[in-house]
């Protein structure tokens, strides 16, 4: 494939980016659809990114004083009846199980032994996690309570996407409870800024961190923050949520303590989650026209060394120089983590085995023929140059080099996310007028717009109209008054607004 | 509490095993009961514990050549029809989710929008992922495939007990399909032997490995291979299984390939999984009458500092004291996982915090005080002595020392697991007589019985009489015939006869 004319994906992203997306999520061999309905299989690759995610997360995690636990799969229905807003925002969609047993009739199995309460496959574990801590707490000195749980959660989404939009899905949900008011809101901005630096740390997405309009919020909570991403459709992706839930799942779960002064009073909780939802983020903030680009600080493996294999009776010579180059990068850590290389042997085409590595994304790539024996050296290709592109190395130098060359590679990534996102921000749409233009014209290609929002809640039903919505409120306030662009009234509050996933 | 007057745990094993063992699950905070039937909630240091068990095993488990992936929760009716065997085994106790909306009428939630076709909550998942197997194999090259996946699972149990028997529970599965029944054959028992090395170096627990009899195998499969462990009540525990399913699932899924002759054939799978009941087999094997023992290799934390506060003043120069070692100790890798300490300085009465500790099993215990600022010293508490058992070291010295010190630990453990499997391994019994005699009689107190089996499957109608079961036929035969403990005709093979959980 030549430079520029072909590439390994089809369509490209400029033809049809929901298809492009789908395409290398199948290229990269990260998720498939399942027969299920609306439930994926994720592949090796895709789960191996999820684990270094979930490696480097769940460290996070525990360095700001939480520890793992494990709650049911099922909620009660009765749990779900206790909070009015929660039951609004979940009942929609939720699996609900209403039998324990099978029976062959006719040749076919059909449920029997009816529940006597139905129970729902959790979406969520805020009500059966908040009548376990009921248990738990009992004096202020059973509190901060610091709860996380990694867990499959399921909504019965009509719409579907592999990795974005799915029944089932893969997350972590923190749960804590606090004596006051005051250290549960510390914790959700807390947590907001540890997912922050996740996705920036780890995944080179740069986020944009801000409050959710109350139409917005969780259900159920005071307050919803997000992290919200830009992807290369300019369509923005909520990577993270963080919410202050204040006291009302303590008051619909019954979480009471008995406070310093000797009074009986209700726990103030929070709650915050990812999900496998990020890796789809990862694939359009930095896939390209030939397939993934896994940020090297989650990329299940890091190195592929391709022998070239061309003449008959040098095999073994290539293999063994390439196996030696295995066992150099050996041992050594980048970022917290083993350097992962492969050699990969398989019997394929040299072409077919290069354009699936590159396709799944693998950071560095090498190719090792007779020639650089001889020589000592390596040719080096980086994902994020072009595919054609050679760095010829001498062996010693790659090597001492590697975590270098992973950082670079980081840094760019997020930096051409972050140039992106910045050129697609844009701070001089005033009225509604320039709005809905800005939207409606598809040649403008949609963005970010950084515009002032008198907080009025039918501002958001006017902005249905443009398909658009008010991502967050930035928590980086200008702190200047101007007119907001829907209603042209007075308005201090900076808000964003997009097209949204 | 005076050493051989008081325990930490009441009743004692030898007054009531049962109710021993869930006190122990209780007081160190291992699980809990949950609010839906027969789910537990997974407490943080019983959590830490799988973890710590995860890690382990995912590392051997992906040495021999697999990689994890994650499957739908939910498997439609269809799917359980295709194998029969299989049907049998599940049907009866699963989670049927039949809807997929909550609708509010008259105050009260109900379960709407009925699903065409039911689905149930995984039990195990040979089905679903048969299904996207017959996807991903179309050529030998493609075989052989070796997947992972860690998961929860759902059965219907009726009577369940917490971590041994429970509704839902965590697991791994591993499926793998290969292109040869002899290589399919190899790699059940390679994963039968990396369970066996699993469970004796982490957990500490000796295990028989053994072959089930026909009327014990997992429904669906050719051969069932089994870890039994003897717990302290001399009942044998079930710690793991691998099967060998021939061609059935293959079959049942339509996993095809075009072998290396060109034709198609049907490819050869297996599947194996250990579960978060190794935590209860864990208490069961190790805990005493003062509570749990972890073995070391799995232990969340190995250490606890306790500094002790006696007179006022003084605290300052101790919690520093605690700290430095803590500090000291960081950084140390015990088994491949760094030394993890705990300085615990909540404000409890000193024998409320020592208690704690050694009721949740953790190995070493530090208590340090004024004057051992002064000599340098620390007073080293290790869970397998007596709980007042001191160890004067100097400092120095102890952090030199904690590996050697936890690996005494581990083995301790082990060699009084093992001492005591051997001592209740009956090799003596050779008529139905003496076996009823010996399994009737409280007093004799139970054990394994290793005798000779016609293997005659009526035998093990017989045996229901007794409330034993062939646990397994060790894969170490004796090769000797002799006469079958049931029904005195000839016999060649050797089995154990035991009661089960």
């Amino acid at each position: 494939m030549a430079k520029n004319t072909e590439t390994a994906i089809t369509p490209r992203r400029a033809e049809n980016y929901p298809e492009w997306y789908q395409q290398v999520v199948r290229a990269a061999e990260l998720a498939e659809v399942s027969c299920v309905r609306g439930c994926m299989v994720i592949k090796p690759w895709g789960y191996g990114i999820w684990e270094c995610m979930q490696r480097a997360l769940d460290q996070m995690i525990k360095d700001t004083g939480h520890e793992n636990a494990y709650f049911p799969l099922f909620i009660p229905i009765s749990f779900m009846e206790r909070e009015a807003a929660h039951v609004e925002g979940f009942a929609k969609e939720c699996a609900v199980v209403t039998h324990h047993r099978l029976e062959l009739k006719e040749g076919r199995l059909v449920p029997t032994g009816e529940l006597e309460e139905p129970l729902i496959v959790r979406p969520t574990s805020e009500t059966i996690i908040g009548q376990t801590f009921s248990k738990w707490v009992q004096s202020y000195r059973d509190l901060p309570l610091l709860i996380n749980q990694w867990a499959n959660v399921v909504r019965w989404e009509m719409r579907t996407r592999l990795l974005l939009r799915t029944v089932e899905f893969l997350w972590q949900e923190g749960h804590t409870a606090h004596a006051t008011h005051e250290e549960a809101q510390s914790e959700t901005m807390q947590m907001l800024e540890v997912y922050r630096d996740f996705c920036e740390r780890f995944l080179a997405i740069p986020v944009v961190v801000g409050r959710k309009t109350e139409g917005e919020r969780f259900p159920g909570a005071l307050e919803t923050f997000s992290l919200e991403a830009m992807m290369q459709d300019r369509k923005a992706l909520q990577a993270g949520t963080s919410h202050y839930l204040g006291q009302n799942f303590a008051k619909a779960c019954d979480i009471k303590f008995l406070n310093q002064a000797g009074e009986i009073e209700y726990a103030y909780t929070t709650s915050w989650g990812v999900s496998t939802r990020l890796i789809g983020a990862m694939v359009m903030t930095h896939g390209d026209d030939n397939g993934m680009r896994v940020p090297p600080r989650v990329a299940p493996k890091h190195i592929a060394i391709l022998p070239v294999l061309t003449k008959e009776g040098e095999s073994e010579r290539v293999l063994a120089y390439a196996e030696k180059i295995a066992s150099m990068l050996k041992g050594q850590i980048y970022y917290d983590r083993p350097l992962v290389s492969v050699v990969d042997k398989r019997d394929l085409r040299g072409g077919e085995k290069t354009w699936q590595w590159i396709k799944r994304g693998i950071p560095l790539r090498l190719e090792v023929g007779p020639r650089d024996i001889e020589s000592g050296q390596v040719v080096v290709y980086r994902r994020d140059e072009e595919p054609r592109q050679k760095i010829f190395m001498k062996l010693e130098e790659f090597v001492a080099k590697v975590p270098q060359l992973l950082d670079e590679i980081h840094t760019s990534y997020f930096d051409t996310a972050l140039k992106f996102k910045e050129a697609n921000t844009h701070r001089e749409i005033g009225t509604y007028e320039d709005l809905k233009a800005f939207f409606e014209d598809e040649r403008l290609g949609g963005g970010f717009v950084l515009a002032k929002w008198c907080e009025d809640a039918e501002v958001e039903e006017t902005l249905k109209e443009l398909k658009i919505t008010i991502r967050c409120m930035p928590l980086e306030q200008s702190n200047t008054s101007g007119k907001c662009v829907v209603t042209g009234r007075d308005a201090v509050k900076d808000a964003i607004f997009a097209k949204a996933y």
